[in-house]
């Protein structure tokens, strides 16, 4: 049985969702983020970098989405959701999900944790400031660059895809318009009318 | 024959140790950081991203470090870099090279390239001030709760050793004292002591 520590509206839904794709048996324990339970002892015995998602395994606890994402590909390989015998294509979706999570998740949190990098308030503004042109660039990128279509790899939905949808959810709060980037939008669309991403953001905000 | 393109003094030094610790064919090019070469059309054509590290492969090609070193491992299985057979520890590697790319990287990065998430050169000044704390802070936390000595994940040399002995080289350029984790600090020393590692260094700053 896999537990998935979680908070509403972060990148835990990415696993999240991959978990209901491979039709997993796993349970939900969602971390109270508004009163710090991320930072308190109990969870951080969980996760000492005191962040979500965290997966508990009967082997012990996974963190950091990318890990987690190809954890789940690679123990559920009924739900062909990674291209598991051909490491180039492997190595190719992985580089997706390295690119979400140490480029474009960290632009996006320039907008409101700014505190993680600098102490002075107007140093903070200063990154909140730019982090539209940031967050914007990046799906820029993607969008003429990386995402292939109709999934993110191109035919096949893999882990690459929840991820990104995930990601691509918080571009109307980063000040980013969806319209810029018409596949990206689209994808977001398609992903939405997968029964697996409706009962993860039911659950999510539940 | 892989091609991987490189600059001195960056990550792609560990994708580099691990080419060669895999005993693997393959040739180097240095991209002139001096003369802006990753930002021009050439070299944009390899990697849209204007980064290094990119690995040229017979398929095409991979970037980002987790990535690179996964495929690395994966297709040079005799060399036994990764826990190929074990899922599990598959991804605790995978989540130890997540964090390295993600969050220590990106620590790092906000002492130099600051200008990445803000236009104020206060601000700039702020996040290069806090640099060195979050550094430490990341160090810290792996040295008390992720490295397990003699290598990261335990008894087996894995790719995430050359990817935290390449980080671990910045530490004193962040204005960290390595001798505040010295358990990272010996694995620093005894990764130097490999010849893979002799090569590459040497390779990377000729």
């Amino acid at each position: 049985m896999l537990t998935l520590y979680f908070a509403p509206n972060t990148c835990a839904l990415a696993p999240h969702i991959a978990l209901e794709e491979a039709k997993a048996a796993y349970a939900l324990k969602r971390v109270d983020f508004g009163a710090a339970e991320q930072t308190q002892p109990a969870y951080r015995a969980i996760n000492p970098k005191a962040r979500v998602p965290a997966l508990a395994t009967p082997q012990g606890v996974l963190t950091e989405v990318p890990a987690i994402l190809a954890f789940v590909a690679q123990t559920h390989p009924e739900a062909k959701l990674a291209p598991l015998g051909d490491p180039f294509a492997f190595a190719q979706m992985q580089a997706f999900n390295s690119y979400l999570c140490a480029t474009v998740h960290v632009a996006h949190a320039h907008r409101m944790r700014g505190r993680r990098w600098a102490d002075d308030d107007a140093a903070i503004e200063a990154m909140k400031k730019k982090a539209p042109e940031n967050v914007g660039a990046c799906f820029a990128l993607i969008e003429s660059a990386m995402f292939r279509g109709p999934w993110v790899m191109g035919d096949a939905y893999t882990i690459a895809d929840p991820y990104l949808f995930t990601l691509a959810l918080w571009l109307e709060g980063d000040g980013v318009d969806p319209s810029r980037t018409p596949r990206v939008a689209e994808h977001r669309k398609r992903m939405g009318e997968r029964p697996a991403v409706a009962k993860a953001l039911a659950d999510d905000g539940a």
